[in-house]
């Protein structure tokens, strides 16, 4: 006897992305309206902070305090907020999840209490996996800090630490309760988070937005000195396109093979652990963007002028296009660079087939399923070189661009 | 400025439950049509199972190997099949998972590959939280092996590891990709595991399905002298009363407080700790069942013709309805009974308000929000002595049913 019941349904998700300034004003009501949102109070929350926000803020521990004291009928703290390191090295060990959840445990934290994180995408990552693992899942409100977090990861609906060398190696999908993007936290930020924050605007307007890359290349110079308005409309349109591709391209959990938001990826997380992390997640994706923009246009899929326009772009945003651990080796063979371990842990994190996303326009995105390593290591030269603001005769070695725009 | 942007999406999820008999035997094609569903092979396998299945059949092993040497066009095992302790001890430290997170990331496997985890439910609930997280989730197929896990958990959607002394206090929501119950499986089991395997089918019975109450009833000798055909049927019906119940009661990932399966179950989690684990799921299910049966008859809810009935096919099945560790105790004082950490514990795990199942006949469950502890310690005392059996008017102690039924 065979005999076969079928499960099937469906779990909708809900959450706000909520703009504000200065979240912690006594008479901001953006968060204790979300928490109060929940349902009757008051609602227990365990906040967790960025020791790199809090070093920068001496008074934002006390402006907390002072907040949820104001506001005791509808939310208290459990205990002051918990600082923990930011940067990557917090997802480079299970200690700080461990840590978190035994508080977590201590506090008696439950499925309808919140747990606050407040900080970079590194700190967002761990605190979320401890969060969403934890009784299966408390409730999390994401206050993201750097520009890149608010843009990107922040939004979204991952958590991971790294595990075994490989970046986001565990972790899960799990949508925050709510995400609150304050304003102000940009003010703090050094001027390498400052521009670092803008790269996945870059990558989001080259797959979706023609106008909002415009938009980006007519304020690049704007941007690069600070220029809050057009900061603060550059995080708004990439955390709204981020938001709209999870929300409506029908796979907000990854079960496919293909990747559409992680353009520029593959090469960028392999540069971020090459670098032990030195780089930026953004200024590694910038590189990524840079490789996978000139692979585009050596292999003739991108037009010149739209190349030089990304490349360029990115240069006047102050990006680095080139560090010396793109060529990283293994050994001594033509195509022995580490680089090219990140195709196949890029293919293997989804499974399936390798999918990468390459570009025949600003605004088309198209996707490959295969690279070829000679045409990479041409794009890496190119960039070492800067070659991409010099003639086509100039920097196309070995005939590689004759050859296959043919 | 304040802006927000609601993101709202769905997820849905499917997954096929096959009841078959000799998964392995060469000419089986249920498992491997269910890998091949996936797309074309040949996927990798990452087999995983339980020391106790491959200590009472040898073979099996062998059967496994030979199985995918056959279909190798389909599905290859990237190693011979990992054995691992089976039974709570599992779930009790973060060892084994990282163990065999080390083992998924050594062998490469991705989301598109399989893990295939053969055992009872707590090596289900661990190798299920090493696939969910890993990569952010691998496919795991389950084929659980004993009658509780055939029956109840291994046909669900949650995962989990213990922790801080509280059961199930990390994991995930995760549906498997499928789930095949090899009947063959309970030919091996102990009397114990047999018996222990019935206690989720009386509950899901008493909550939902008054006829199949009553099959259990007709069937209680049956099903204790090893009558396949009876078992078989009591599986097949409670496993599609569970996973109807997650498909359509409208909370597979249970936001809200309460947990309309859990009935008997909140002294049942805690009883498996105080008996540090000797005593098995079913039998501390079977033993929470009474207990909350009994409360709910001396609160008035429940006819004591039901009553009797209950606990009555629950010793007729070979369940033990009274354990001392039901009366262990913190402190001197009347309401010192370890047990009753078990409610506040239940409660923390979903939060919100405390919601405890109890009967108001059979097949008519009702949430209620808060226990008087004189009339749990009045229900244990009743178990201890064996009184369901006895007249009222010789178990009435302190004149509580008076009091109550008042």
């Amino acid at each position: 006897m065979t005999k076969t019941i079928l499960q099937q349904f469906a779990v909708r998700f809900e959450y706000p992305v909520c703009f504000t300034t200065r979240a912690f004003a006594l008479d901001n009501p953006v968060l204790i309206e979300t928490l109060a949102a929940s349902g009757p109070g008051p609602h227990k929350v365990l906040c967790v902070m960025d020791e790199g926000v809090s070093a920068g803020q001496r008074d934002l521990i006390r402006q907390i305090e002072a907040y949820f004291a104001q506001h005791r009928a509808c939310a208290r703290l459990v205990c002051p907020p918990i600082v923990v390191p930011g940067g990557e090295s917090v997802k480079n060990s299970l200690n700080f999840t461990e840590a978190l959840q035994s508080t977590i445990h201590n506090h008696k934290i439950c499925r309808q209490s919140f747990v606050l994180a407040i900080g970079g995408g590194a700190l967002l990552d761990m605190v979320g996996f401890a969060a969403a693992t934890a009784h299966r899942g408390v409730r999390l409100v994401r206050m993201p800090t750097t520009a890149l977090s608010q843009d990107d990861s922040g939004v979204g609906v991952k958590n991971s630490v790294n595990a075994f060398g490989k970046k986001n190696f565990v972790g899960t999908f799990a949508p925050p309760y709510a995400v609150i993007n304050d304003f102000a936290f940009l003010e703090s930020l050094s001027h390498r988070d400052w521009i670092a924050g803008i790269a996945e605007a870059v990558k989001v307007a080259l797959l979706k937005d023609p106008a909002f890359f415009s938009f980006l290349d007519g304020n690049a110079e704007a941007i690069k000195a600070r220029d809050e308005t057009a900061m603060r409309h550059a995080i708004y349109r990439c955390a709204e396109l981020h938001v709209r591709h999870i929300g409506l391209a029908g796979d907000p959990f990854e079960s496919a093979s293909s990747r559409p938001l992680d353009f520029g990826h593959w090469s960028a997380h392999k540069l971020e652990f090459l670098t032990r992390f030195q780089l930026r997640h953004g200024e590694a994706v910038a590189i990524g963007i840079a490789l996978d923009s000139t692979y585009s246009y050596l292999t003739g899929r991108l037009a010149r002028a739209d190349w030089t326009r990304i490349v360029s772009l990115l240069a006047r945003l102050g990006f680095a296009q080139y560090v010396p651990e793109l060529e990283h080796r293994t050994g001594p063979g033509r195509f022995d660079y580490t680089l090219f371990q990140g195709l196949e842990e890029f293919r293997e994190h989804l499974g399936g087939q390798l999918t990468i996303t390459l570009l025949e326009g600003i605004g088309k995105p198209v996707d490959v399923h295969e690279m070829n390593f000679e045409v990479v290591i041409s794009s890496i030269d190119m960039l070492r070189d800067g070659s991409w603001a010099l003639p086509l005769s100039a920097v196309c070695k070995e005939g590689i661009c004759e050859e296959l725009s043919a």
